[in-house]
């Protein structure tokens, strides 16, 4: 068990594993926000206008939060710092 | 228990972790969502133009981060750079 | 304990968890939204047609999330790369 | 403990779990579609023959959901391709 | 500690946690389905055909999921292949 | 730590979790039925015989899920058939 | 630690667990059916012989898994056949 | 780490266990009794004979659970029939 | 790592769990009956008496759960027969 | 890791564990009673002095639960008798 | 790993996870109490006097629950009794 | 692994986890509190001198219980006497 | 198993789970104010001017916290200075 | 893995894990108060300026719980006295 090994296995477990839950809770707060929308559309159909830019302001800052963990993810898989001076110390050896 | 193996095991369990979880939150998400319309829908049927549409616009956005989950699963199991290294490795070895 | 053994015991493990965790959440949304439905034909009988139609796009959107663990699991159990590379490393010893 | 014991324990252990768990979501989201169903039969028992169509359509998703655990598990049981393997070096060692 | 101890404490184990745990969901979704019905009876006399039809497919749905808990568990423990072919590998030993 | 302890520990270790834990849900779903009917009653005490033959049909059947646990519990202790295979092997040895 | 030890010290756990934890869901069941069963008198007193009677059924019918929970725990403790076995064997050694 | 220590170990922690945690369901139900009685007598002062007479009888029957588990932590301290064997061992060794 | 030094931290470990944990149901049902007690004393200012008799013996059978917690851990502390046992051993040795 | 060194680890562990978490159910149940009363006397101010009185006859109660898990705290740490023990021991030795 | 440094350890442990968990409690409870002071003061402003007299006495009482954790860990900290006897043991080693 | 790099380590893990999930608690109840203040003003305008005043002394004290944690994370940082001892056995050495 | 290895895999550990979980609470709580602010403007469309920028200021404040855990995760990833001070030693050894 | 290294891995996890979960209950307890002062600004628009007062006040008490936090976490990175210590140490061998 060396210590690429290592590393190659904690990277592949965190990718997943934050992509996985990360995007458990921007989920059900969009799906929260939706619900509400819609909720709110069948009550005041006349501020539709209103109703639907706040909803699409509100989605994009909740999935913003959904991009972080996704972003840290790719940054894990392929832009991993650790990694790539582990593959120098490998490759200079 | 060689690298190659544990690396194999790794990425196998995060698949699935990723997408088995992953997609727990996105699933009740879109229910809480779709069970709203309804309700609107049944309280408000004039408003049912917007309110389809708003549904879609939302249900495309949660899917989105059941999206990412299914990605990272994928990206784990078919095109996983540190398997790629360990078996380049393997082969050149 | 050799490496196809843990891969083969790794795969068993998270082709079943992946299945039976995964489908929990899409069946409470599903419930939830079958519910919301019946609520809604109840109580506006007039707009069945929209509210049925409306339900089974969603209940379709759900599902997708459960097909996309049930993917998962057939993936791991019957079209794993991982198992496949070690088969033929094995056949080729 | 050899390698056919393991994988032997493996496939127990997940074959039950993935009943025994993954039946517990059906089971709630199909309790709670008959629960609305009935609460929406004694509110507008007019609507009794969309309420019982739409219920049965319902409960057959739900239902799928509770069947794709279950064919794991048998698949799991009976059909499992990491079993067959090690029957089949096992006999011909 | 040698191998047909190991597989048939683990049929054991799961024979018993798939039916203790597989039953709970069962068990209180036909709870809330009956609680319901008994509401609906109280709001709705006249209806108590229906509804009790309705109630009846319902916790025979409901209880097919309990069922193939105890399915699974009966198989784990009298008609296992795996504790099958460990005993014909001792008996031919 | 021979094999039969082994099998008769993991025995007494089930036999009590699948009782113990199996029958809470049946209690619970009895308590909401129970619950419900009392609520009923005293709702619509006319329909007192109706109610009643109701909360005893569900009562059977939520009880007979925490039956399948007690016969479960009871298998593990009284016809266990690994023991009785180990007994035999005990036995003949 | 030998055999006996083992499987004393299985039992005396089991014991305790099985009853410890498994008169908690009936417990709750019995309190949530006594608590409707005071708001059902408080609202109609007049039906004060039915709903006594349905709570005690109710209560007999609950206290019932409490006291499979009870029977499995002194099964184990006083007639545990795996124990009686083992001061068999030991008896006879 | 001898037999005797094991076993009155084990007889400690359960004994503990079993009532400090088995105590816990039937407190709650008897704060939930006791609450809808003072509810139920704020509202009909009137039924307070019938009121408080059904709630004494539920307290008793939710007691009883309580008891069951204080009476398994005193078997399990002062009659436990593992130690008394033990002891009765130890002594003619 | 002696016998009596296990027995000891066993004891105190429990002691206090018990105690620790035991009391937390009590207290919180405690607590309901005293808040649904003043909510009724508000409502109903005439029924004081009852209301305020019924609470005193609900809280007294509600602490006497609290209280067979407290008794076990003094039990265990200053009263524990494993342990006096334990020193008689050690006495007489 | 000589005995007394155990034997006063688990002490300082246990007397801790003991008062921090068990004061956490009195602290929930007291601000409940105390928000009750709250709503109690805005609702009736007439009814202050029964209110009050009997607010802290309650709070008494839950207060001595707390009380319990200190004096348990205090004894574990101040006059532990096996702790007690041990030092006589070690002094004697 | 000697002696000193194992208690100080659990003390360092101990006194964080007393303090940080056992406040849990008490802020929940007062943020409960201060609400209802809030909504109470609102609905009847004319009884703010006895209002505000009977939050302060409650959260004076809630708050010695919190105290008590407090108090526990400095004790812990600054007053242990464990490991004064441990530097007294080393001093005079 | 020497003692101060153990002591070290235990400070550090503290520290930090007592502020971490210390400070949910309060931040909950000062959430709920101000939740509840807004709604109050919104309730009674005229009130908002003593709803303020209140809600200010109550946040002081709801802010009180994150002190106590922020402090004992400082004392285990900044002031550790167990660390200190350690520096000045290791100076004397 | 070197220093290094260690460090990295605890900082892509760490990266990743502060990012995935820590975006939990912000996604939830923005998912909260954007669905009552829909329900605010559906109710009070008047004041979405006022409305609107309290929403944002608000989700400001929320996306602080997730802001905190990310530049978390960017420090632990890309400015680690344990990482740099491990590095430093490796290049100068 | 010498002491460097341990600790480097401690600090580098508490200080995630401070950050990451200590910034959820302020992230939550911020939705909720902007989530009413929301509420409350739709049904008084006229109290708009005291409400807006009173949320930015609260907005910046709460805020301080997730500072404490996240100094705690900076502390433990970048001022860390158990690691400039080790440091020293190092320097100084």
């Amino acid at each position: 068990m060396d210590s690429m090994t290592l590393i190659a296995m904690t990277s592949i477990f965190i990718a997943g594993l934050t992509t996985g839950f990360g995007t458990m809770g921007p989920a059900l707060a969009e799906g929260r926000a939706v619900a509400t929308a819609l909720t709110s559309l069948a009550q005041q159909p006349d501020a539709s206008a209103t109703i639907t830019r706040t909803l699409f302001v509100g989605l994009a800052m909740i999935e913003s939060t959904a991009i972080y963990c996704f972003v840290v993810s790719m940054i894990v898989i392929f832009a991993n710092p650790f990694w790539n001076y582990a593959v120098a110390q490998a490759a200079g050896q």
